[in-house]
């Protein structure tokens, strides 16, 4: 079996996530990672080749898929429209409101190159976005909600870091129970943004800090923490590293509907996820998408796609037959 | 715009299910509903026409798709190959066992008449399916079960009505809470069909029958019962209509898996129903399915077709300007 040949553009958390995700795939090899760093500075997992960015023209015929592995801020938007010139590529873009903008630019080069640019693929934006689709076009006569967490929300955290006298500082965004029970019974038409999570903040304040002003500033931080219930706990760096070193998270999309006669009979329908390793996961996605990716190259498919454009069967190494006579 | 133009082969829970659903999706109308009995003696929820199924030679260009109503045992695998030579369809055929074969007689003709036959379609076969296929993709290192309920089976009820001294009786299949923990847990490989589900049953009984016996009979009953713990409740005639009247089901796909350094990193994903209605909930998967066989066919597609071969997008009604703005 040929196996198809993966590459990986941007090594930190997610890279290393597909880097091993990759290695749990036979049907997949990992050809290299593709860094702007210097690459004697990186030290990979799994031993995996690291090559110089500068470099990636030498590679053009040696890729089947390069998983782009920056952020969405500011690697993605150039990168992911330079490289698909050259390669069919996945993305995790995830800003959702610059997605379409983002499409655009992948697809009018995709198009013209000939290759596939698979872009937003993840979790949210991602499968939870899939189970949106799906739970809205079947229950349509209904109403859903998205929660979030328990998980690390890095811009939150970083936001906590920013704060004068914190050394250092971990956010975790927690959905509201009782929210998603009023989801789940069909009356959550009415819930705000702080009715759905609060905020949760360990804090490492620089000795001698002000912690009642730290406290005060981050509940008051607008856009990050004044639309939401937020607790400030103030711990040691010691307590931060043992306790609050994993990368968690997590959600939930939940979807209640009325069907039949005056819509008497409620039917509920949820996805949920629970992660130890947030960038892991995502990198697990990533993975299968790059398999469908490849396939609808080979299948003469070209331009910019969303996870919404691809067929599930795509994501599987199992043939038709398999798939149909073993998970139908 | 142009409606798509739905009908309905078959006029029993299901199909009314498919009639009110239909109802609800502004695209569509529903043009008649298809009968083997006589159109006269049936009352349709909603004033849809009724016409007998010796008529449906009037029909081949009056309909996009027709929606097969009918059961699995001995209408679909006959009704789908002979409708497909006229019409697109969509079938709920859910004989797990019997899927290849089902898929190769409906694609035989569909390939020749140029339709499409979209196959077991509904919630198991059909949206269970896609996420074990999912959920195994992403999280290749793991190990994951499918819990059915709680919920009536029609299959165990019909069972239990068959006992000698049983006037009429429900039963409900039930997941059991720690089988689904163990799974969640990675923990599920061990687990026995007894260990994941067991069964309720309500029973009226004749005057004077011998309920000892029929409760040892119903417990004991090969492929039904006798795998399962079970509990028998005698009621009355009264107390079965006013309490189990209702068709409710609902399950459970659960996956658990590893990822990192040495698996270190424990993922999981979950999907989950709750009906309060069975049929009503499978219509509202056919009818967002048969949008989907609509399109495929417009596109050029022909022949039998799974949920695995449908983009997702294509179950909306909405562009894919707007779905990539709203849902991704």
């Amino acid at each position: 079996m040929r196996k198809i040949k993966i590459a990986i553009a941007g090594y930190g958390n997610l890279g290393r996530g597909v880097e091993y995700a990759v290695s749990l795939n036979p049907d997949m090899e990992l050809k290299g990672i593709f860094t702007r760093r210097d690459p004697k500075t990186i030290e990979t997992a799994l031993n995996t080749s690291v090559y110089s960015m500068d470099t990636i023209n030498s590679f053009f015929d040696e890729i089947d898929v390069m998983i782009l592995c920056g952020g969405s801020a500011t690697d993605l938007p150039k990168q992911s429209p330079e490289l698909v010139e050259h390669f069919n590529i996945v993305d995790s873009f995830d800003t959702h409101a610059k997605i379409p903008e983002h499409f655009a630019n992948v697809d009018e080069i995709a198009k013209k190159s000939g290759k596939v640019g698979l872009i937003s693929v993840g979790w949210d934006p991602g499968l939870f976005s899939m189970q949106r689709l799906l739970f809205e076009s079947v229950l349509v006569s209904g109403s859903g909600s998205t929660f979030w967490g328990k998980g690390v929300s890095q811009g939150h955290s970083d936001a906590i870091r920013r704060v004068e006298g914190v050394l250092d500082g971990k956010q975790y965004t927690i959905p509201n129970e009782s929210a998603m029970d009023k989801v789940r019974a069909g009356e959550g038409a009415d819930l705000t943004t702080r009715d759905k999570h609060f905020r949760e903040c360990f804090v490492v304040a620089a000795e001698g800090a002000d912690k009642a002003r730290i406290e005060k500033e981050i509940k008051e931080m607008p856009n990050y923490f004044a639309d939401y219930d937020t607790q400030v706990h103030f711990i040691t760096a010691e307590e931060l590293k043992k306790n609050h070193s994993k990368i968690p998270h997590g959600g939930f999309v939940i979807h209640s509907g009325k069907t039949g006669n005056n819509g008497e009979n409620k039917q509920l329908m949820e996805f949920s996820i629970k992660l130890d390793s947030n960038p892991e996961f995502t990198a697990s996605v990533l993975v299968a998408y790059a398999r469908a990716t490849y396939r609808l190259y080979m299948e003469g498919a070209k331009g910019a796609k969303t996870v919404f454009d691809i067929p599930l069967g795509y994501l599987s190494p199992k043939s038709a037959e398999t798939l149909m006579a073993t998970l139908l």
